[in-house]
């Protein structure tokens, strides 16, 4: 067993801990196969981390990687500049490609760090046209990753703008290097040997996994000593509780999420009631949106109200049918090092990892038993949802109890004070 | 008429003179015209010309920039540490798309400034096979691009490295601050008005090609003070002249080349005797080839040298049938800015417009008459060169003269000591 060593790490250079996390991403998240083509997507703000990956790919047998660069100064530069039309479309052929890229075997890794607030000043409707736009544009892509067809993950890059965010008022090189840090620490690469330390992690949630499976709970109800959610979450018929990572259509074991904390399975898309309210802003498509509140009934949203993006957050659940239902419920204990960070990171990746959640949108069908070969009418008579949206928000923390309901109405508490019970 | 203002010019900042570069590329390279989308390469290193290129282009009204960096850094990792069988490898799915995009009605940019002696060191087995795998890939895109179906352009952007290569021995920032001068000033960006300028500067090179066309030249010979250029180079039958901008098969203008100072045309591929020497050197796929020198028989080469990278030049000119014959022959004054700036820019894009030149490969259809809408047949008929590679070498220089040779063998000077004669 590998054990955590604080002061080896502290006194490796930077360099050398940016290696690390790339050799964690390509052996440990994706799984990288000999002779296997990549596709990688990076802020160009992370060109140095995207660097040691490419080495590491290349080392471990990589056929060809492919780097494609978003860019948030010519992303902000379409919002000035562009004619309005603009905003309906989204390069169907750049799409398509990355499509069939994985249909001829390539895996694919995803670098997180653009600026969480870059669209914050941009009118919300040309926002939420161009995600529409993409969002069907990618679909063909996008079905491959969520039906876990092929092995991929995300990690995150420390950028400035996104490190001005998570510490406001810090000089920017200052705050750079604290971002790093914490996506270090919360990656989980500290340890003298990281790839065994994150063989270990993976096992420990495959532990808990596979507990929640046997149980077979009809729903889980959500209830905060605050008062400000009861929610009962009632899970899809044939449901699959995942996490600890995947083993993917091609056969690839990998780790979809750098970092990863969660247990996580479909709800059934019609079986949702209550009210909840988030316990964290979301960050959308450069839009914060702050103290969510919404009431479920029967499955959909009858409500939601936020204190800021509210106009963003209405145009997300009016993206189509799906959009105001859930595609994902995930539990995550308070205990987790992100969530004892304290850092909110305004993103995702991390903060998802850090308070148990729920996604609208799109379900995995490979959190229903069978469901990687099924059709979507298939799916959606289990109770999977579909839609061209899948975004996760954050509803757990030290107030949040859960329960597992199973079928006869029985309540076996899971988490008290936002922590496992046992 | 535009008036060269150097002093109005010299007091821009950085940030303005490279303003003006976009816009001339924007406008006067590309032509973009409004609601069409633009597709982009660059190196990493050009980030900052790029954001202002895509600032430009959504002012001109495009639909969708999407910009494709390479990096010199994940190159060269590929070389280091891919196995072997990656070298005859191209991700067909990427070079489709971009052939797809074109298709759909997209413009393309490229912005050159790779390292030019990146691969110098790299086994040129590995480089030229892995050139062969992109020629083959991209054959579908380069065709739309060599037969000027869409309007496309090249620009310059300086890269440290590149920097390095032209001025030795200079520090860093130095070197990178004299390039961009020099690029600047090649571009012919430096007047008051540069877009009006490079209109002139297009209408000036449009004259001298409607005497060329008008001539019905049956071949030309090249034949140096200094006895070491003896070459008659042959024209393809119904040859047109081109120089100074083109209408592309999308019915949009452009400038194909920033700088361009060149009249060239398609040369019979079975129609050119002699020898000749290259009066630079040749920067090909990162390896440098100096002092070339090659015998033709019928249109071939049957002999060829070099003083440095002759493996290279040997693997180029075996990548195909066509690699050993002519594609391209083009004149330029030795009174060029370029070739009066004394600058050796170890680029084609630059030292193509210093001197007169050749290039091994294919042709371009849109210099014969008719030829965009031949077959591969009907354009081989005529003379006109098919292969995978088009690699332009400098062949003039102030010792080279000029003659246009008609089909009864008359003799008409057109250049002496490397300038036109009249």
């Amino acid at each position: 067993m590998a054990t955590a060593s604080a002061s080896v790490f502290a006194s490796l250079s930077f360099e050398q801990k940016l290696d690390r996390l790339a050799e964690v991403a390509v052996r440990i998240g994706l799984g990288l196969k000999e002779g296997q083509e990549l596709v990688l997507t990076a802020p160009t703000d992370a060109l140095p981390l995207v660097r040691r990956i490419t080495e590491h790919a290349y080392k471990a047998g990589a056929k060809m990687v492919t780097t494609f660069f978003s860019d948030d100064a010519t992303t902000l530069a379409r919002y000035q500049f562009a004619p309005d039309d603009s905003f309906d479309y989204a390069p169907t052929w750049y799409y398509d490609a990355i499509a069939a890229s994985f249909k001829s075997g390539a895996a694919r890794m995803a670098i997180a760090g653009a600026n969480p607030a870059l669209l914050k000043s941009q009118d919300p409707n040309k926002v939420s046209r161009a995600g529409v736009a993409v969002s069907k544009a990618y679909k063909p892509a996008m079905e491959l990753i969520t039906r876990h067809e092929i092995n991929w993950t995300i990690v995150a890059a420390a950028t400035p703008k996104w490190a001005e965010l998570v510490f406001p008022g810090e000089p920017e090189d200052v705050a750079v290097a604290k971002l790093w840090d914490a996506i270090f620490h919360a990656s989980r690469i500290t340890s003298d040997d990281p790839v065994a330390q994150w063989r270990e992690h993976g096992e420990n949630l495959k532990r808990r996994v596979d507990f929640l499976n046997a149980k077979r709970f009809h729903s889980l109800r959500f209830h905060s000593d605050d008062g400000k959610t009861d929610l009962t979450v009632g899970l899809a018929d044939n449901h699959l509780w995942a996490g600890g990572g995947t083993t993917a259509g091609n056969g690839i074991y990998c780790q979809p999420n750098i970092p990863t904390e969660e247990c996580f399975t479909t709800p059934h898309k019609d079986r949702v009631n209550g009210f909840v309210t988030a316990s964290k802003p979301l960050s959308h498509q450069g839009t914060l949106i702050e103290n969510i509140q919404c009431d479920f009934v029967n499955g959909k949203i009858v409500k939601a109200t936020a204190t800021a993006g509210e106009e963003a957050l209405n145009k997300l659940i009016a993206t189509d049918e799906g959009a105001r239902k859930l595609g994902e419920v995930a539990l995550v204990p308070h205990a987790s090092p992100i969530a004892e960070s304290g850092i909110l990171f305004w993103n995702t990746l991390f903060d998802e990892n850090a308070a148990s959640h729920i996604a609208l949108g799109q379900a995995y069908s490979t959190c229903l038993i069978g469901g990687e070969k099924m059709s979507d009418e298939e799916l959606a008579k289990l109770g999977a949802n579909e839609s061209l949206i899948h975004v996760d928000w954050m509803i757990g923390g030290p107030t949040m109890n859960v329960d597992g309901v199973s079928e006869d109405g029985h309540a076996e508490p899971l988490m008290r004070g936002g922590n496992w019970c046992d």
